[in-house]
C-alpha cells in the first residue's frame, strides 16, 4: 500500500484469490466489541472530520494533485449516507460529487469511460463518484449485456484510465460498501414501512435483488481485476452504518495525510507588502 | 495492417527503427513522374470523394462505429488545407473537426487527455483532430516542459487511450504531413509577401522554426512509440499539396471500404407500410 492503513474493519483487496464471502458485513473489529457502541465512535469521527477539513484546504491551496473516491454498493448499501457523512464540514467549493445513473443516448454513443472522464477531479479538488465506471462491469455483466471478452477489455480500459489519472497527480481510493442480503431486506422493508422513506423505494430494486448472487460474483471479479496498491479497492463491512462511516473516513484521512499537501510558497515578499 | 494499403507516397510507420529522414517530403511516387502533374490527379480525387461521401453516409446509418483522423504537421505543413480537401462534399452533420490550440487554464487542471477525450467521435461519425493529444509529446518535449519519464508515461497513456477508443468501435488513422525546412521557408515567405495571407503569419512561427531539428526528433520518437497496425501513423510527403491530399484521401477511403459499414435492417415490415 502507498500509505499506512489505519486499523478498520475494511479489507484491502489484494490478489486474484480474494473472496468477497470471506468478509463479514457485520464485522466491526477492531473498532468495538459490541455493534451498538456507536456513541463511542463519535469522538473519533469528529476528530477525523476536523482533520479532513484542514487537509482538503491544503490540497486546494497546493493546486497540484487531487483525490478521487469511488463508491459502489448493492442497492440500499449506503452510498448516499456514506458520502454525506464523509463530506460533512468540508468546503463544498473544493469537493464534487458525481452521480452516475443509467447512461443517456448521447453517452451511449461514446466509449463507456467518456462520461466518467469528464468528471475526473481537477487539481486541488476531491471528487466522489456515487456509482462509477465500474457499473459497466457489474450490471452489464449480470444481465448479459456484455460478453466475457468485452468485460476483460473493460477491466483493462479501467486500469489504464485510472493509471492516466494517477500520472496527472490523482490519488484513487475505491470503496465497496458490503451489506448482507438480510440487511438489504430490512432496509428495503423500512423504505416501505416508513412513509417518509417511500420515495427511496424503487420496485425495480426487488428485481435486481433476485440477482444477488450474480452481483456478488460480478463484484468479486471486478475487485480482483482492478485493485492494486496504486488504485486500491476496499471492502467495507457496511451492515453497521457508524462502523462503515468511521472506516471510510479513517482511510480517506490517512491517504490525505500521506499525500501531505503543501500550500505554494508566496511568490512575493510577504513582509514588504503594505496594506493602507 | 488491418486493411490493404493503397499505393501512395505515404509511409506507414512500423517499428522502433523508423527514421523520419528516410522519407522524402518531395516524393510523389507512385502517383506521377513529374511533380507538376497535378491536373492528372484530379479525376482520381473526384472519384474518391464521391466514394467517401457514400461511405460516410453508410457509417452514419449503421451507427455502430466511428472514424478518428489525427493530423499533425510542422507550421505551414498544410493541416487546414488537407482537412478542407478531405471533407469537401461530405455531409457536415456526420463530421466534426476538433482543433486543439494551447490548453486553457481549465484544461490544464486535468490530465492531458481530458480535453481530447471530450471530442472523441460519436458512433456513426467521422472526427478529424487538427493537432491533438500528440502535442503533449511534441512541443512540451522540445521546450523541456516534460521530462523523459513523463514523456514515456504520455506514450503509454496515449496508446491506452487509443485502445479504449478502438474497443468501442473507433477506427484510428494518424497522418503526419511531412514538409522540408526549405518548403516551410517558402510558405512562411508567401504569408509575408501576399497581403491576403498576412493573417496566417505568426511571428512566433519563426521562433519555433529555430527548433526544427528538435521537432523532427520529437516527431520521430512519437511516431516510433505510438504507431501500430491498429492505430497507424502515416508519414505523408507534403511538399506537393496535390500529392498530400490524394494520399490521405486514398488511405481514408481504403480504411472505410475495409470497415464496410452496413445500414441496419429495418425493424418493421417495409412492404406493409402504407403512406396515405
Amino acid at each position: 500500500m502507498q500509505f499506512k492503513l489505519p486499523k478498520t474493519p475494511a479489507v484491502y483487496v489484494e490478489g486474484k484469490d480474494f473472496k468477497l464471502a470471506d468478509v463479514d458485513p457485520d464485522d466491526i473489529t477492531p473498532f468495538k466489541r459490541r455493534p451498538d457502541d456507536k456513541a463511542d465512535a463519535e469522538p473519533r469521527l469528529i476528530e477525523l472530520r476536523k482533520r479532513l477539513s484542514v487537509l482538503q484546504e491544503l490540497l486546494y491551496a497546493e493546486h497540484k494533485r487531487s483525490l478521487l473516491i469511488v463508491l459502489q454498493a448493492m442497492d440500499t448499501g449506503g452510498k448516499d449516507g456514506a458520502i454525506e457523512n464523509l463530506l460533512t464540514g468540508v468546503n463544498p467549493a473544493g469537493v464534487q460529487v458525481a452521480t452516475f445513473k443509467a447512461p443517456s443516448k448521447e453517452e451511449l454513443d461514446h466509449d463507456f469511460l467518456w462520461r466518467v472522464h469528464a468528471h475526473a477531479p481537477k487539481q486541488g479538488h476531491i471528487t466522489v463518484f456515487n456509482r462509477s465506471h465500474y457499473e459497466d462491469v457489474l450490471i452489464t455483466r449480470v444481465h448479459g449485456l456484455i460478453d466475457e471478452k468485452t468485460c476483460q477489455q473493460h477491466y483493462d480500459d479501467i486500469n489504464n484510465f485510472e493509471q492516466l489519472l494517477r500520472h496527472s497527480g490523482t490519488r484513487i481510493l475505491k470503496f465497496f460498501l458490503h451489506i448482507s442480503k438480510e440487511e438489504q431486506a430490512q432496509r428495503l422493508q423500512a423504505r416501505l414501512d416508513d412513509p417518509a422513506k417511500n420515495w427511496k423505494f424503487d420496485p425495480n430494486d426487488l428485481k435486481e435483488r433476485a440477482y444477488w448472487d450474480d452481483y456478488q460474483a460480478a463484484y468479486e471479479a471486478a475487485l480482483r481485476n482492478c485493485s492494486s496498491e496504486k488504485a486500491p479497492w476496499f471492502v467495507v463491512p457496511a451492515n453497521h452504518k457508524w462502523a462503515r462511516d468511521l472506516a471510510i473516513t479513517e482511510i480517506v484521512v490517512a491517504a490525505l495525510e500521506d499525500m501531505n499537501p503543501q500550500p505554494p510558497e508566496p511568490d512575493f515578499d510577504v513582509k514588504a507588502q503594505v496594506i493602507e
